[in-house]
Order: C-alpha cells, then sequence, then structure tokens
C-alpha cells in the first residue's frame, strides 16, 4: 500500500444499453469493487458496437489511467468485437488463444463441441493472458493492465472476484455519511467551508426526496481515516449549531 | 422527419456513481427518450466532479454529436460545477438568469427565502434559456445544443418530459425482439447472415440465464418498418429450420 492514487478507467460497451433496452448494472458493481482495490474509478465511457469507437476510448482511458477495464462484446456473436477493438488499439493482432480454446473445448465438450462461433471466444489479442470464469465457459481476458470482461452482470461479477487482491492499489478511500431531513441549500456554506477547512477531504451532497419530504446526504470522501474522523465530526458540529437533526449513516433515499 | 440520423451525446456528472454509492439511473432514462424523439445517444460519459474534466467532456462529446445532455451538478453546493463547467467549455460568462432568479424567488418565498446558496441554481452560461422543472424549485437550462438536467433521476425525467416534442429528430428507430432457449454460439452464423442480407437492419443478440437455463434475445433494429418487418420474419424462419423454439418479444431476463 502506498501514498499514490491509482486511477482505472471503464469502457461499457453496447448497443443495448445505449438504446434504453438494458439497463446496465456494471458501472456501479466495478466501481464498487474498486474501492475496495483502493482504486478510484476516473471515468466511464458507454460506447456503441463500432470496433473504432471502442478503440478510440481505449486508446484515451488507458492513457489516461493506471488501469482499463471493459464490460461487453466477448461473446460469440458477430456483434462481439472487443477483442478485436483492443487489439486494433494496442497495433498487435488478433489470435486464438490455447489456453482458452482448451477450457472451451472442455466447456462444451457435452454440448455438442467446438463451433466456429464457439472458438470466438478462445480469440485474443496477442499476448494476453485470461481471466478466469467461474460462472461460465469463455474467460475473460488480460493484456497489459487492460481487463476485459463479460456483459452478462454476474459473469463480470464472477471475474472481478477472481481479480480480487491481484491488482496494486492505493490507500482505499473511507467515507462517512451524515443525513438528515436537511434541505441541502440550507447548508451550502457549512459544507463548503468545512471541506475547506479539511485539505484531505471532499464532502459530496446528494438531496432526496422521501415521504414528501426534502433530505440531504452528506458523504465525506477521504483516504486518511483521522482526516475523515476530523472532517465528520466538524460537519456534525456545525449541522447541531445550526439546529438541525441528522443520522450518522445517513437516511436510505427510498 | 428527415432521413438524417440524429446523435445526443449524455454525460453523467458525479463523483458519487464513480464511487459505486449511487446507481446511475439516467443512462437508461435518457436512453429511451431520445429513442421516442428519434435520436440516438451516441456515447455516455461518467466523469468526476472536476470542472476542467467536465468541460473537456462537454466539448468532445458536442463536437460529435447533434445533441447534448448532462445530468447532475446544478443544485446549490460546493459540488455543483456544472454551469461553470459548460461556460468554460463554450468561453463564455457565468450570470444569473432574471428569469431563473424570479422562478427561485417565487419558490422559497415561503422557505425563507433566496439566500446565497439558493441563488446560486439562477446562474447560467450567459445567452442560456430555461427547462421547466415541474418537480421542484430549480430549473433545467438550456444553452444552443447543450442542455443541463438535474441528477435525481424523477427530476431529469420531469424535465425530460417539459422538452419531449421541441427538438427535432429523424426517423425513430424502431425494434422487434425474438427470443428464446437457444444459446447463441448455436445460432451466432445464422444471425451474422441474416443482418448481411438486410442491409438496414442490425442485429444484437443478449444472452441470459433464467431458471438454470441459458438463452438469448435478438434484437432487431431498424429506421424502416418494412426492412425490419422483412428481417424479423427471415431471421423467425432461420431458426424455425434449425429447429429451435422461440417467442415474439423476446423472454424476460428474470
Amino acid at each position: 500500500m502506498t501514498d499514490r492514487i491509482f486511477t482505472a478507467g471503464l469502457i461499457v460497451i453496447g448497443d443495448e444499453i445505449l438504446s434504453g433496452r438494458t439497463h446496465d448494472r456494471n458501472i456501479a458493481q466495478v466501481a464498487s469493487w474498486l474501492q475496495v482495490q483502493g482504486i478510484r474509478l476516473g471515468e466511464v465511457r458507454v460506447v456503441p458496437d463500432v470496433t473504432a469507437r471502442i478503440a478510440d476510448a481505449v486508446n484515451a482511458l488507458r492513457a489516461q489511467n493506471d488501469y482499463l477495464f471493459t464490460t461487453g462484446g466477448i461473446g460469440p456473436t458477430h456483434d462481439d468485437i472487443t477483442v478485436d477493438a483492443v487489439a486494433e488499439a494496442l497495433g498487435v493482432p488478433v489470435e486464438v488463444h490455447p489456453e482458452a480454446r482448451a477450457i472451451l473445448e472442455r466447456h462444451y465438450a457435452d454440448k455438442g463441441g467446438l463451433s466456429e462461433a464457439r472458438l470466438r471466444m478462445a480469440r485474443t489479442p496477442q499476448g494476453a493472458e485470461l481471466i478466469a470464469n467461474r460462472m461460465s465457459g469463455a474467460p475473460g481476458i488480460r493484456i497489459g493492465n487492460i481487463f476485459m470482461m463479460a456483459g452478462v452482470p454476474h459473469i463480470a461479477a464472477g471475474m472481478l472476484d477472481a481479480l480480487t487482491g491481484t491488482i496494486e492499489g492505493g490507500a482505499p478511500l473511507v467515507s462517512e455519511t451524515l443525513g438528515g431531513f436537511i434541505p441541502e441549500s440550507e447548508v451550502a456554506v457549512l459544507l463548503r467551508e468545512t471541506e475547506r477547512a479539511h485539505a484531505h477531504c471532499q464532502i459530496g451532497s446528494y438531496p432526496f426526496f422521501k415521504d414528501g419530504r426534502v433530505g440531504s446526504n452528506f458523504v465525506i470522501r477521504s483516504t486518511s481515516v483521522e482526516a475523515l474522523a476530523q472532517c465528520a465530526k466538524a460537519l456534525g458540529d456545525g449541522l447541531d449549531r445550526a439546529g438541525f437533526a441528522w443520522v450518522p449513516g445517513g437516511i436510505a433515499p427510498r
């Protein structure tokens, strides 16, 4: 563990998200998983199933971040082009990965064997390693600092689980939440000044409506447990002085 | 209605999405709403509460698309910086919008009046118009082809509703879904060839697991109702010939 801040980019690939047909669930699960690894999610891009668009996003986000994750587009059909796009971005050829082929042969042995389409899932950019898939046949793919995962959320979750603890991160971001039926506009000055007075902390303000009332959760984030505790104490005292009732942990919006 | 294809970009602003604390619900609702307007969502970026990062994304996505939507960061607190970022991207100053100020004065008349923090929600890039907020006080903001909306999903939904029919779109994308307990790897060739044979159609394949069985939904998209019907007929006939049972409308994954 170091003081350095590690960041990751995420590319969500798929026309089904952009059409509104499928509600993405990978952004939140990758974000939460990264937090635990001590890595911050720096940016997410959702891009269509177009090789050049995926490749552009890969090159932009891998340059800006320590790691890059992708979800989607590694299946057997013609619209699964993530491997081709990443290979194009890296300027390396695509090849059939012998270990991936062996995994798929075993997986499909009692399901009709390896067809041309299924063999598509053994293709990787040259030089890649595999990420274990504990849920179904086709593995995820790692090449350098790029991690290609399935789009189906529970398969992606299994791949994240397989990666847990294998990637270097920094001090994890810790957070503390104070919430109450407090209109955020009435404490905006308090929030700003409290953040300013605590250099290693950020305060986010998240309004909600519940049971016909307005409220807010104030989330303080820091990589320092001590700084976090001091900032949370200062904000709680400030809310007390202003006469607002609040609870630690915040209020569930619905 | 024209034959031209209109596209929109979407920027989701907020550390709370990148931290995994809040599950985004705006991508799907903006995507679905755009479909009905005859506009395609071309790309989404989720960026942190950092002015320069938001401004960079604004300039990238407004150059690539006919329209740009943003959600989040237009509230009263110090972390609400979307207006400043858009103004920076456009190279225009920020000013207090007289109509927005009047709306907020009325809204807060019986709630303690306009404080400095609340007045923050009347700030817009110079030259902006307002988007009606039917749910709460602060309006959304339109400047040119950029639409800034609230981050709270039901407030954003109200703003989208206010914009319905006011933005030029092309022919809406229509779709038809065929689904069954069919492993996508067994029909990959059929999907690819059917798509190739129907120039104005795209076929997406979305695998799922349900009740312990593998299945797929095949979504055909087109701007031509006739081309869509022909392609759906061809795919259905192909699945029949291959001996796969399928249902129109697809199967709900869970």
